[in-house]
């Protein structure tokens, strides 16, 4: 395949450090030389953030944080930053706080050093969001990537497992989604990829002990990389369908989102091989120990023929998947979503107004029945959804 | 093992298309607003410069440019960029045309578009070098990373194959010694095993048919990607190793290399076995698929016991990389490039002083008697290295 491609990588710093967020956010205020730092950080986020900002030239600390940034709340804000002649932005929580103090940069070209306490991954990406009167704005602006990002596991420790295990499992379908999404290219593939090898070894290491440091930083590294792979690719079918899915039937996010993935990994692996098979090795599949296959490989082995893959790449990433989904006990069915069968419908129709012309399987009303129908039931998905099989009739 | 690192990710547009230069330049002219270009060329590609700058607002032509892009001709070039009010620089040509724009762009600011016309991989990196009374300078700044890199495979198809595989092995030197050099980081490693199995693809798509422009352009990404992972990681064993050879035995550049490169792998993977598990993937090494132990393995699959690798990875990752060289014809003995015996000891004592400190293995004059000395006679690399085996004594 011809390799035609523009891939924008964004300038940014990253420091990776357990118990560092201090020391590493000390050192990046003096590399930026500040000297009037205003630290946001909502409140319950408040002390911590006035501990690890303790060494540094603080001239305020602004806690009037509230989600999806309210217009108003960004022009408090912005206000306060001028006020007091604020040079440095340092954020300390979740997306809501990374939000604010995007907004923040957008109008006065403040920089930022983010300090994330969750998984949302917005400290990696150039986008910025604000709500007015319930509608919600969104841009693309330089401004509002964060100069550095202080990653530090200590403060994600605390996390339930069941919500670090949602956020995870949406950077996973950031990343698999990332593979062919309309920005989709090389190099974004390449640190999707890695973003899912990071998450399967983690998310596991987490499932097994909440406590274990490495595993959490370790998912912090994979949401990151999740987070510049979906800013440079984009909205996948993956996204578009969870989107339909939450926007007309109101099914909860994180859920949805576990539920669906394997249903489009399915549904596309198969035109995608290659990517596929990187996949598969990504989530932890190893080639020739798939265990209905063994006997026919040993054949093959001892009798000196070449040994056959046991499974295709695409069937490799789709059971290494739902390897790792069953590993963390993670959601099957959008019925226990509330979703019903008569939505299937409605659904169709708004997923194929909206998929994406880049989806390497061009999508039908016909495939997009069935794979939805799967993902209903949560029948272990299958392939191919092509040719169509005969339209179900309940 | 815990994540603690710092990793500056550089802010880059690389554009790919074979046969697309003149309409990606024109894209990016525009997207910087600029009305007078600099364009930089060597005579030799002052035609071709001409050609896909025809539709730019070109303000100069500068084709003065020289080998390790001396101080005077420097001053020559910054004195016409000003001179002409140049707001943009547009370099055609390999290194020393790229390193030209990089010296004006160092004290005028002037951003610039790199047209790589070979695999040197200078246009990937805030690296600038100047040479002054045979001396030569280099530094990091900020202002000479190209803001866009054009790569077009229709400038590199005339390369001829015997330079291109050269290059292309230089590249991957700079890919594996990424992975334990002093700045290695997980997202370096990522960028430079990405960079190794491009160019193993690559590089055996371009002898096989030199005129396969989808390997020319595959390999232009490797190129990238190597240089992306080396400006980042910085210099590991292997390039100790080889400016030791190259400086006090006069060694040549490329050979010395592409020789020396599995040596130094086959030294250092059996201390970071996931790493070189990751490199033989990349390198194209099938787990399953190594001769020997093919009875040995389906036994156990008939047992239902646990099927071992085949290969320890180390071992894998050698092994890829010999056939992979073999497949390249790539030279294997640094007798070939006029190294003896006798200079082992200078050059042992010489890059155990410079060793880096990272190196998974620590470095003493015995294992790196033993390193040379299989290089030097082009044996089969073999691990370990360690415990050292009797001194030779010739």
């Amino acid at each position: 395949m011809p390799l035609t491609f523009t891939h924008e990588t964004l300038g940014q710093r990253v420091l990776f450090g357990a118990g560092l967020a201090a020391e590493h956010l000390a050192a990046e205020v003096q590399r930026l030389s500040a000297r009037r730092v205003m630290v946001i950080a909502a409140q319950a986020e408040r002390e911590l953030a006035e501990r690890i900002t303790a060494g540094l030239p603080v001239a305020l600390l602004h806690d009037d944080v509230a989600p999806h940034v309210p217009v108003e709340k960004a022009q408090q804000a912005r206000t306060a930053a001028i006020g007091h002649g604020a040079d440095l932005l340092v954020s300390v929580g979740g997306g809501s706080t990374t939000g604010l103090a995007k907004a923040v940069a957008l109008t006065t070209g403040l920089p930022i050093i983010a300090v994330p306490t969750t998984y949302a991954g917005s400290e990696a990406t150039n986008v910025w969001g604000l709500t007015e009167a319930a509608q919600k704005t969104t841009g693309v602006d330089a401004r509002v990537l964060p100069a550095a990002v202080v990653y530090d596991a200590d403060l994600v420790l605390t996390l339930p497992v069941e919500l670090t295990v949602a956020s995870g499992l949406n950077a996973l379908a950031h990343c698999v989604d990332s593979l062919w999404a309309p920005g989709a290219d090389p190099i974004n593939q390449t640190m999707a990829l890695e973003g899912a090898r990071s998450l399967a070894v983690a998310l596991r290491g987490i499932v097994t002990d909440p406590e274990n440091l490495q595993a959490r930083e370790q998912a912090l590294y994979g949401c990151y990389l999740a987070a510049v792979a979906f800013a440079s690719a984009g909205s996948g079918l993956h996204h578009k369908i969870c989107h339909v899915l939450g926007g007309t039937f109101d099914l909860p996010h994180a859920q949805t989102h576990a539920t669906v993935l394997p249903y489009v990994l399915a549904f596309n692996a198969p035109a995608v091989p290659e990517l596929a098979g990187r996949l598969a090795t990504a989530l932890g599949h190893l080639q020739g120990s798939v265990g209905e296959d063994r006997h026919a490989a040993a054949a093959a082995m001892l009798n000196g023929l070449p040994v056959a893959e046991p499974q295709c790449p695409a069937a490799a990433a789709v059971s290494a998947l739902n390897r790792l989904r069953r590993d963390l006990n993670a959601p099957t069915a959008l019925a226990e979503a509330g979703f019903t069968e008569g939505g299937i419908p409605e659904a169709v129709k708004r997923v194929t107004a909206v998929a994406p012309a880049s989806n390497p399987v061009a999508v039908t009303e016909e495939n997009l029945t069935v794979l939805l129908t799967h993902a209903l039931h949560g029948s272990v998905p299958t392939h191919p959804y092509h040719p169509v099989p005969a339209p179900t009739t309940h």
